[in-house]
């Protein structure tokens, strides 16, 4: 680790959108956002040390505990968009990672991302020091001066009222190399909560999520929505024991 | 259409394999070899004069009759694997569309697909004559010597004792620009019958499908199941009215 090139701050690749990326409207489906923000942050962290590959050796990996988008504009099939991702600040326990999807030519952004991450032991699946990766080499990467115009993570609320629209059990391709529900599946299935004529008269604004318990292969999760006004939906997923994720979708 | 330039029967292209394109066990998602697959259709289509882009605008698409892949090795993550497809054939309401999946230096293949498409109208939602396009401009495309080593596509058996294992609602991500849902997010929902347990004591060695009928968003889709020995099972896909897929999955 200590003889790893230096490379910047901000980690960029480019993403060519394929035809079967897209939804019904030929634009780029809205989990592939997420998937691909956080594809991101493994290629970034992978490049410079840090990555889940790397982390795998030492029995440690990364998850995300919250993670927040927000959509301007939908690129289509056959465009080449430009994926950005830093690190905005790193304490202890979590580290902050933004996120941005842009046209290359124009520099116009389709999409804002946040996201806060923990580093777990992958046996008692409790976090670690971040700082004891190689006396804290994630702390040369961070640039706090990158910005990112999009609202904090703040408490995703769901009211009291939300009722139970759905029940899905998890299975094969829910599951991502950490071995648990994958933090992107989680949204999908929020986002099919709505049906096709709900995406064709409304735009999707903001997701955010707050992940609080792990979940398996094969377990069952309940989504409880609540309408909650001006577009804004709380949901609420629980397995038959406890919550394990919120999260809160605003549609314009 | 006439002045588009010559390209080779042959189309190819990389797919570097994310980390998040991949399973619980760090090795590309089985559902992810059939994305890409049907990817790389429409770019080797669109290149050439005939992909969903353009058809869209006389009124037409490409849809999913038969698909077979077979796995013979699985890749993992930060890997780039090298994606052909050819057509093998076309008749009038018919194409053969090959493919196969490699590591671009040893030449090791991972993975053979076979389809057969339909051009279909998008209104009528029938069989249109594929030689009307241009004047049977796939016909100078047609490759009939490369090799495909797997068994062609053949009648896809479920036997009579299926039981139903699940029913699932579809929703937005299962969508695609065909308005439909998606041939690979069938193939998805019969994977995820099986837990990871199953997986990690058996690899997937062929799946077949065949297409029956279109559904729509917000669909209930039962899942019936038949083990018919040798690692075989048989899958019915049926919506409360009809069946609409039968699938073939093997297991070894």
């Amino acid at each position: 680790m200590s003889n790893m090139i230096e490379h910047p701050k901000v980690g960029v690749h480019d993403f060519f959108i394929k035809p079967f990326h897209c939804d019904f409207s030929n634009h780029l489906r809205l989990d592939h956002f997420g998937n691909e923000m956080i594809n991101a942050a493994d290629l970034h962290s992978d490049k410079r040390g840090f990555g889940m590959n790397y982390l795998r050796t030492i029995g440690k990996t990364w998850v995300l505990s919250r993670f927040a988008i927000e959509l301007l504009d939908f690129p289509k099939s056959y465009t080449t968009v430009k994926v950005e991702t830093w690190i905005e600040s790193a304490m202890r326990y979590f580290s902050r990672r933004n996120f941005a999807i842009s046209d290359p030519e124009s520099g116009n952004v389709f999409a804002y991302g946040r996201s806060i991450w923990a580093m777990i032991d992958t046996e008692t699946r409790q976090p670690c020091d971040i700082f004891s990766l190689d006396n804290g080499c994630l702390n040369k990467y961070i640039d706090d001066e990158k910005p990112c115009p999009i609202d904090n993570c703040s408490r995703v609320k769901v009211n009291d009222d939300a009722s139970l629209w759905r029940t899905i059990t998890t299975g094969y391709s829910d599951i991502d190399v950490n071995g648990h529900v994958n933090s992107i599946k989680y949204m999908e299935h929020c986002l099919n909560l709505w049906n096709i004529d709900w995406y064709k008269s409304h735009k999707l604004k903001r997701v955010e999520m707050a992940y609080i318990a792990e979940t398996m292969c094969g377990d069952q999760l309940h989504f409880y929505v609540s309408e909650q006004g001006n577009g804004l939906f709380g949901i609420k997923i629980c397995t038959d024991k406890h919550e394990v994720c919120r999260c809160n979708i605003t549609f314009i």
